[in-house]
């Protein structure tokens, strides 16, 4: 593997398409064990390469968090798309226009508002848009608790007024502050119990609630029983990420993104190594700052991804990482020559992708050639 | 403005270039009183239409973070650049293809095994390239003390291996972490002492040292005295932001990038008004945590880009921001109805406007028609 790396520019995007395919089909077979089928969110691989490899059968049901994500995973042949941050109502004509080409797009939203305007828009276009209201069940961000009578209003207002109550959606964004699988399955029966009673209080009046879609990451994994639930939303597993090794959902092993960098200077008496991969490359994100172990801006491999004792990006500024032994380690300095390449594990697998344009993909055929599959952004 | 920005998507990113001239031209008249040229740091545009509005003629002097921009900007005319990253030797092919089309592109480094590298390769290409040795001023990152006699030592190795020697760099990094004006004089006149002694020390062995280059945007607006000194780098003066603000470099009024964003829900008992700018759009930059005001995610503004009485984005996930008023503060919470368009002011204009492929530029001629120009990333 080493070999291939060799030629490429540095900072560049490393995918090991094995550990990404063990990822996907490790949650495809936990979750089927409960009688769930997951509804990936692609946010974290933005790549319709990527994609491919993990829905099912490449036309869904998948997950998007931009309508540029919608739109390009549809143009890709994705069938059964939900965009999963509530909707604001400039945004509908997009959505029309994505349904009118034949995929299947449903919505979030948590106000009468919003649903108001879906509603109208539906009525205008003859296409009962379908909409899943957001429940929140851990005080993380949006939604409305299950009990809250609006879940039910928002229900008739869309039902009523022309659009389709397709159900309830939910997601604990709070488990990615919990460590453990004590802890996180705590949040998965969290989420499946705000997403069934909301779901039950809409059936109670009256109103129709196909589908229960729960999950993150850290809940879609620890899950214990998904009674009542019929899908399970979770993203960063694909790739994986220290911040999910740090509430010990994954190991470093399974860890499928990496960052390829260049040493291109020493600061010996400070015991540092710069190297060319900054915070532009490897993002900003210090989600393990909070964590039990801060992994500064990620852990620092050899070549060929074998993970260096006690060695993290300690400091970055745009185009330089700072590389030094861990606060309170007694693991050496490694003499790490000018030229020497290096691979970096994220903290946080969708901040770093977002960062570059491509994959440099480390086939899990084991052949050794690269390939080179496109990431795209925006909105 | 408002009108024009209307018909927008969100997250866009927003440039007034209005307040981005009167930047330029604010540190080109500082630094012509002190008798030196600016060589500013495109890193922060990465914009070809932003380059031509920020160097002097279009043509440069320039300095820039990456090789990419030193061939998109080559490309565009720029003709003087200095790529200021220490260089890895594997770069050098297209190093030696950019000098071969015309731009003098000029190198830095710190260590005798860059310098033989780089002469290696001028001796090969029969192409003397230039480079400037990179000297530390404030233990912040990269880069030799003047004293150090490696400098001399690779003055030399330069010198007679085929390389051009040009001169000496600093750049006073820990400046982002100082206040007021009398604490960044100090830093600029660190930088100039080093700057200096280590260009003294070059001549004093027979060595040539045409050219000694500072700066930081800090430093620039701050310096005081200039001697020996003959170009100032600062970058991020282009387009200012709330870190700068922080710590006294600019006013609010002189940040000259936002992000525009739309509200698209609310949590009213938890005083949180929910928008589609995440740190996908507003960056995971949180330069400001650790200053006297910590500014969350950005500081909210109305779409016309007044500043909202003590509203930040307190919290953000990949697409969702949370606004609220600031911690302490007893100013009301607006009440912005969904679809309201707000105007966010990033922490860091180089990390936020990294997000982006393309600024929707607010013209300076006051016509209010909006211009789109085109941003680029990548190595």
């Amino acid at each position: 593997m080493t070999d291939a790396l060799a030629v490429l520019p540095t900072p560049s995007l490393v995918l090991d398409e094995g550990r990404m395919l063990r990822n996907v089909d490790r949650l495809r077979r936990h979750l089927a064990g409960l009688g769930v089928a997951p509804r990936p969110h692609l946010k974290t691989v933005k790549s319709v390469e990527a994609a491919r490899r993990v829905l099912a059968d490449g036309t869904g049901p998948a997950t998007v968090s931009t309508l540029r994500e919608a739109e390009v995973f549809a143009a890709a042949g994705v069938r059964d798309i939900l965009y999963g941050v509530g909707i604001a109502p400039q945004k509908l004509p997009r959505v029309l226009a994505l349904r009118a080409a034949g995929c299947d797009l449903s919505l979030v939203l948590d106000s009468p508002a919003q649903a108001e305007a879906v509603a109208q828009a539906s009525r205008r276009a003859g296409d009962a848009v379908p909409v899943l209201i957001e429940i929140d069940s851990d005080g993380h961000r949006s939604g409305l608790r299950p009990e809250d009578p609006a879940v039910v209003a928002i229900g008739r207002l869309l039902e009523e007024g022309g659009a389709a109550l397709r159900g309830v959606v939910t997601h604990a964004g709070e488990s990615y502050g919990a460590t453990g699988a004590e802890a996180l399955a705590a949040f998965a029966e969290r989420e499946r119990r705000a997403a069934v009673a909301a779901a039950e209080a809409l059936r109670a009046a009256g109103l129709p609630c196909p589908v229960v879609s729960v999950g993150s990451t850290p809940t879609a994994h620890r899950a214990r029983d998904l009674s009542g639930v019929t899908e399970v939303r979770a993203g960063v597993y694909v790739l994986f990420d220290l911040v999910m090794a740090g509430i010990g959902v994954c190991t470093l092993d399974d860890i499928a993104l990496s960052v390829l960098t260049t040493v291109i200077g020493h600061q010996r008496e400070r015991g540092w190594i710069v190297v060319d991969a900054g915070w532009m490359a490897l993002s900003r994100d210090r989600g393990t700052a909070a964590q039990a172990v801060d992994q500064g801006y990620g852990v620092v491999c050899d070549a060929g991804g074998r993970v260096l004792d006690d060695l993290i990006v300690e400091a970055a500024n745009q185009e330089h990482g700072i590389v030094a032994v861990r606060p309170g380690s007694r693991a050496a300095l490694p003499d790490l020559a000018v030229g020497t390449r290096l691979r970096i594990l994220p903290n946080h697998a969708c901040a770093t992708g977002a960062q570059f344009d491509a994959y440099a993909v480390l086939p899990a055929d084991g052949t050794g050639t690269l390939a080179h599959w496109d990431r795209f952004r925006g909105w």
